[in-house]
C-alpha cells in the first residue's frame, strides 16, 4: 500500500501506519521517507527534556493544549508529540502515557500524539525519532515537541533534532538540582520551572542561575565549522550582542528561566511566547540555516558510516571478526594490527 | 631512531620521546604502538575525574608520591600519570601543571608524568590518551593515574579506558553538590570527597550517597553482552551478592565514599587502600577480563569505523562530499538517497 500521498493530503491512518513502518525501519518506509523528504524543513522541532518528576509530559500536554487554542485570539497551530523514553523498553509506560494523553486531546484533528519505548540503541533510538519528525513535518505539523526522559547521551543527541530546546526542573527533587546535570543545561534554549507553585522554587532558580553563568562564562555565540554533528553553541551571560569569528554581529541568545505550573496551565502562554522569541531569534540570526546544517550533516555523516561498516561487514567471512578479535584479548595483535588484517581480509572492498 | 628496545629496557629519554610520536600520531609512533601492544595488560589503570576547583591534580599528586613511598613498610610501585585537558587547548595550563608537579616529585625514576591537551576531536583525544597508556604500560609502570577534568562526555570515554574509576568531589562548590553528574557518578568505581577539612563536608557526602541511591536504585551487577564499549555496569546500594543472568554467583562492588585533605596528605592511604581492595575486585570477581574485552574491543570498532571511513574518503572524488550536502540541504534528495549516491560514486568500494 501507498501511503505517502494520503499522508501529504493529511490522512490520520495513512499517517499512523507509515509512522509505524517508519519506527520498524522497513523498506516501504525507508521508501517513504525518501519521497517524504523533499516536504521537511517547514515544522518548528521543539526538543522538551528533564528528568522524571519534572512533570514533563503534563507541560507537553498543556503546550499542545495551548498550540491549539491560543489565548488572545492567536492562529492555533497544528502540533505533533513524539515522546521518546530511551530507558523504559519492559514498562509499557509509553502505551498507558499515550492513553492518558489521547483523552486528553482527543477528537481534535490538529494533534498527534506518537510514543516510543527504547531500540537496541541509542544511535538507533535518536535515528528512528529523526525519521519520525520528518515524516510529521512533511505532513504539514508546524509544530513538533520532541519530549525526552533523563539527562544522559541519549537525550542530548535527540535534542541535537531540535531547533528549541527546553529543559524543565523542578523544585523539591532530592537536593532541589539533583536533576540538574552541565551536559543538558549546555542544551537548553529554554529553562522551565515547573510545578512553581511549591516550595522552594527561588532556590531552583537561584541554582539554575548559577550554574548557568557557572557552566558558561562565556556568552552564547555560534562557532562556525565547530565539528559535525556539535551544535557549536554555549549558553551563558546575559548579552545581546557579540561578535563571530568573521567579524560579522550576531544577535546572542540567553537562556531565559520560566515559571510554570503545567497542571493548571499557569506560565504556558509565558512559556510559548519564549518558544515563539527564540525562533525569531533562530530566523533572524541565521542560526536556524546552521542548525539545520548541522543537523542534516550529522545525520548524513552517521547513516554513512553504519552504511560503510555495513557494507564492509556483510563481505567479511563469517568469523574473521571473532577470530581477530581473540588475537587482540591475546595480544598476539595489536589494535591497529587487528584493522589492517579485518580490512584486508576483505579485499573487494 | 628505533625507540621501543630503549623504553622496554626503561629509558626515560626514549620514553618520552616515543611518547611524542604516539601523542603526534608519526608512522614511528604507530609501528612502535604495534611492537609494544604485547608488553601491555599489566598494569592498573586508574582513572581520576571530577570538576575543576575539587583539588584533583593535588590529589593525583599525593596518590603518587604515596605509592612511591607507602606507610608501614608496603612495596613502592611505579607510577605514570597521564593528565587530559580536553577544555582548554589555549591556557596553556597543562605544561605549567607539569612543572609544578615535576618540581614536586623531581628525581624519582619510578614517576613519570605526562599532560596532554585538547586534540582536534574528543575521540582523537581519547584515542590519544589510551596510546600514551598503552606506552606506559608495556614500559612498566604498574599503576597508571589518568587525570582528566570535567564531567562531560570525553570524560566518560577517557573514564572506560581505566579498571578503577575515581570521582573526585569537594564541599562548597556553589551549591554544595553543583559539580556532581549522574553521568560521572555512573562510572564511579571509589568517590573521593576532597577539601574534607572545609564546611559543608557532610552536605556533600550526603548529597553523594543519596545521588548513589537516587540514581542508581539497582545493584551494581555486570551485564553480559550489554554492549561494545559500555561497560555495562550500574552503581548503587551497598550488596554484597548478586546474581547473574547466567545464574552464577558475582561480588558486587558498592562505590566506597573517602574522604582526603589532599594538600596535607589525609585520607591518601585509606584512598589508596580503596583503590587495591578494587583491584582485587576486579581480579576475584571476572570483572578485570570483561573491563579489558569491552576496552580492547571498543577500540578496535572505534579503529575499523575511522579506517573504513578513511578509506573510502580517499577513493571518493574531490568535491563529491560537499556537493551531495548541498542536495541534501536543498531537500533535493533524502539522507538515504545521499548515502546510496555517496556509496555508489565508489564503485572500487
Amino acid at each position: 500500500m501507498h501511503l505517502v500521498p494520503d499522508v501529504l493530503a493529511g490522512g490520520r491512518l495513512a499517517l499512523a501506519r507509515l509512522l509505524s513502518q517508519v519506527e520498524n525501519d522497513t523498506p516501504e518506509g525507508r521508501a517513504a521517507l525518501n519521497e517524504l523528504f523533499e516536504h521537511t524543513g517547514r515544522a518548528h522541532l521543539v526538543g522538551v527534556t528533564g528528568a522524571p518528576g519534572t512533570g514533563k509530559s503534563s507541560l507537553v500536554n498543556q503546550l499542545a493544549r495551548y498550540y491549539r487554542q491560543p489565548a488572545q485570539g492567536g492562529d492555533p497551530r497544528t502540533v505533533a508529540v513524539v515522546a521518546v523514553d530511551p530507558s523504559s523498553p519492559f514498562t509499557g509506560g509509553a502505551i498507558l502515557g499515550d492513553r492518558v494523553r489521547m483523552r486528553d486531546l482527543a477528537g481534535d484533528p490538529g494533534v498527534f500524539i506518537r510514543s516510543m519505548a527504547a531500540r537496541g540503541s541509542l544511535g538507533g533510538l535518536a535515528h528512528a525519532t529523526a525519521s519520525l519528525v520528518q515524516v510529521f513535518d512533511a505532513a504539514g505539523f508546524e509544530i513538533i515537541l520532541i519530549e525526552t526522559v533523563g539527562a544522559g547521551q541519549a537525550e542530548v543527541d535527540i535534542a541535537r533534532l531540535a531547533h528549541t530546546t527546553l529543559v524543565v526542573e523542578a523544585p523539591g527533587l532530592g537536593d532541589d538540582i539533583q536533576a540538574i546535570k552541565a551536559g543538558i543545561l549546555e542544551i537548553a534554549d529554554v529553562l522551565v520551572v515547573n510545578k512553581a507553585d511549591r516550595p522552594g522554587v527561588e532556590n531552583t532558580e537561584r541554582a539554575l542561575r548559577g550554574m548557568l553563568q557557572l557552566a558558561h562564562p562565556a556568552p552564547r555565540v555560534f562557532r562556525p565549522g565547530s565539528g559535525v554533528g556539535h551544535h557549536g553553541f554555549s549558553t551563558g551571560k546575559a548579552a545581546e550582542e557579540s561578535t563571530r569569528n568573521d567579524g560579522t554581529e550576531v544577535t546572542v541568545w540567553s537562556p531565559p528561566i520560566v515559571r510554570t505550573v503545567a497542571t493548571e496551565g499557569d506560565g504556558v502562554p509565558e512559556l510559548v511566547g519564549a518558544i515563539a522569541r527564540h525562533y525569531e531569534h533562530l530566523k533572524s540570526s541565521g542560526d536556524w540555516e546552521l542548525r539545520v546544517r548541522a543537523r542534516l550533516q550529522a545525520e548524513l555523516d552517521a547513516l554513512l558510516r553504519d552504511g560503510l561498516v555495513a557494507r564492509w561487514r556483510e563481505r567479511l567471512p563469517h568469523g574473521r571478526y571473532q577470530q581477530i578479535l581473540e588475537r587482540l584479548l591475546a595480544r598476539e595483535i595489536a589494535p591497529r594490527q587487528a584493522v589492517a588484517a579485518l580490512m584486508d581480509g576483505n579485499p573487494g572492498e
